[in-house]
């Protein structure tokens, strides 16, 4: 039984049981929510040593860290070290989103050596296994999706919400799909003339998907890829087939979320993240950034935290990290810290917003350091440790309780032995 | 006759029309709002070689970034070199808050060699200048007001709404005053037993402001220093104070600007800046940060860019910059490029938002160099075109239409070419 299925029959499992001490809500509260569709633990069956999560309304927001290989770069032990460092500054999970080198081979590795959920997008392999994309058979969509499911992955990304009726309205947008998975299914459907095959065999999907609880992340292959094409028809009209895909998944006991965008404008953030609400009755909305500007490459996971830190603020529940080096090139292993700890802080600044309990202890622990002068513990509070000592130590000063901002004029400093005068 | 003035009398001032010109909007509409005390235009008749720029309501957002020395750190060159880089990513004013070395000669070359408007906070230098902060006379700080005044600066922070009332305010804090000025300033009050001199004789500050149409930039040296003590008592007592001394300013034909906090919780920053337009008559809001979060020494630029992108969308005028070296030392010139690029971000993503004309056009000429594939135009319209470069490179595919993110497999390329082949 999946969980969502055990949620329906009132039946706590051991994963629900360990969410619930660590988001330190009720069980029963957050079974509740499971049954709903409104929160997913994506935990296969078949992936060992998995520690669960939970994502979705009430539970402090998750973030996920793209990792995976690309044709002109493709060591595994290079993707083993940004699965390492992911986890070690917070990511909740990761996605193997490898399309260069021996794929099945470094899959594995990850799932292997991750005790974080997986997650992939099967069409990749999909399409790099065939010299021409257009040649593949329907089957082989399914096929290829079977085989992540056995490795063993926790969710996999399906862009099964983008038909022959949506992908006309991409015709007007200034770029187009830019959705890996969505270019190849919108080049796969125009050239075959034919229905998208991850709506069509859907049901197939949910086969295997069950069978060993497989949480599907309905994928947005119709993104806006920039400011200008965002909140268009195309992206409503996939929307709406996922909040279709989204029904059908629930009464089939399979755990799903929402993929989003993307590139949006600030001011329609909140729209976006009620409408999916809206429109998928709550199940949990899963974004890629949002970026709130297209002219920041080198700098993108500054503006999706930014996007980010809002659309969780109004809902959404799973932040897909951005990388420093999107739009520009695969992130290497600096990269991907820097993406995570840009995300843990979108997360974390609207955790504290949504008033989930217990948030602001961190920043509070924090700011009674610096009252305190207490350098040490300052340190051990902050959220990349490295990186503070180093800027601290470039230049301190002969005095150890102040920094080289302020020097002896530290107003810290003042205000704690005006404080101990009195 | 200050600009303040000038627009009451409905004199169009060659400040008024360049400001105008650059903003893209109607001089009399520019005019209208300056002689309201909404947009005022820092320029010190004594500050030779200035471009002028405005700040305020419907205008474009603006972003400052903080550069001086430190007792011990105090290179004159390498102020001059952050006023190069802050100019370089777009700052629209620096402010030289410098505490170390000849303080006199460090800002007289700022001044010198900047065509941006440049601030500073006087109370520093003649809190250093003295050993010990208490002995300052009540004269000492209008002199040093009077000496930076002199020598051009055109707009300076003077935290007259610290009153003895409001300091009792802050016993309750968990950090107390963190603004440095406002330390000396609460320090000096208890000893002496005395209202704050930049109250109590701010009708001389007026007088020296309105003589060089220096712009006061009414200092909050009550800001929170933690997300805890965001919006309490002794922040909204300052506010209060700070919304009479802006009305002062103004019936004396001083141009003034608000400043604001500080660390503030995400969901409290509509309401602080809606708050400040209210209780200061729309005079543009000036915030540091607000940072979101406490918890991230060494991401502050980040923390502060959450923020300020927020405040600016819900009407602030310009945004400090905070550097990657808050809460733990001096910036160097890499930090303070960061940090004025972060914000450049924040005021530019905020601009989209507050449909300022125009401001997305910078967005899709990029996207549309996306859509096209054209790299170099990509590289042109970057907002760090030496950091897209070097990402770019660091592991670039052979096909020089691609990026080694997706490789052969890039979804613009596979809509491009089926646009091309339609």
């Amino acid at each position: 039984m999946t969980q969502l299925e055990k949620a329906k029959f009132n039946d706590i499992s051991k994963e629900m049981e360990e969410v619930a001490a660590n988001e330190n809500v009720k069980v029963k509260e957050l079974l509740k929510s499971i049954a709903q569709g409104r929160v997913v633990i994506p935990a296969s069956t078949s992936h060992q040593n998995l520690k669960p999560i939970g994502i979705g309304e009430g539970l402090r927001t998750k973030i996920n860290a793209n990792i995976g290989s690309s044709p002109n770069r493709k060591d595994i032990s290079e993707e083993l070290e940004k699965l390492r460092i992911s986890i070690k500054y917070g990511a909740h999970t990761v996605m193997d989103l490898s399309t260069g080198g021996n794929i099945d081979e470094i899959r594995q590795a990850i799932i292997k050596y991750s005790h974080i959920p997986v997650g992939t997008v099967p069409i990749y392999q999909a399409a790099i296994e065939q010299d021409t994309i257009v040649d593949l058979a329907e089957s082989d969509f399914i096929k290829v999706i079977k085989k992540h499911i056995m490795d063993g992955v926790d969710f996999i990304t399906v862009h099964s919400g983008i038909t022959k009726d949506s992908i006309k309205l991409i015709d007007k947008r200034l770029m187009g799909a830019v959705s890996r998975g969505g270019s190849f299914l919108v080049k796969w459907m125009k050239h075959n003339n034919k229905e998208n095959p991850l709506y069509e065999s859907f049901d197939k999907i949910l086969f295997w998907a069950k069978k060993y609880d497989v949480t599907l992340s309905l994928g947005d292959g119709l993104r806006p890829g920039c400011l200008k094409d965002a909140t268009d028809k195309a992206q409503l009209h996939e929307l709406k087939t996922l909040g279709e895909l989204q029904k059908q998944s629930f009464e089939e006991n399979v755990q799903s979320m929402i993929e989003g965008p993307g590139h949006v404008p600030l001011d329609q953030i909140e729209h976006n993240v009620k409408m999916q609400k809206e429109m998928c009755r709550g199940a949990p909305f899963y974004v890629l950034g949002p970026l709130v500007t297209d002219i920041a490459p080198g700098y993108d996971h500054i503006t999706s935290a930014i996007g980010g830190t809002l659309a969780a603020m109004y809902g959404a529940s799973f932040l897909c990290y951005v990388s420093p080096a999107e739009h520009l090139g695969l992130p290497n292993v600096q990269e991907v810290k820097e993406g995570v700890i840009a995300s843990k802080i979108a997360a974390h600044a609207a955790d504290i917003a949504k008033g989930i309990k217990g948030a602001r202890d961190w920043d509070d622990r924090m700011s009674e350091a610096r009252a305190n002068l207490d350098w040490n513990k300052m340190m051990e509070c902050a959220i990349d440790r490295e990186k503070a000592e180093e800027i601290r130590k470039r230049c301190q000063p002969e005095d150890p309780m102040v920094c080289s901002m302020c020097g002896k004029f530290c107003s810290v400093k003042i205000i704690k032995e005006m404080k101990e005068k009195t």
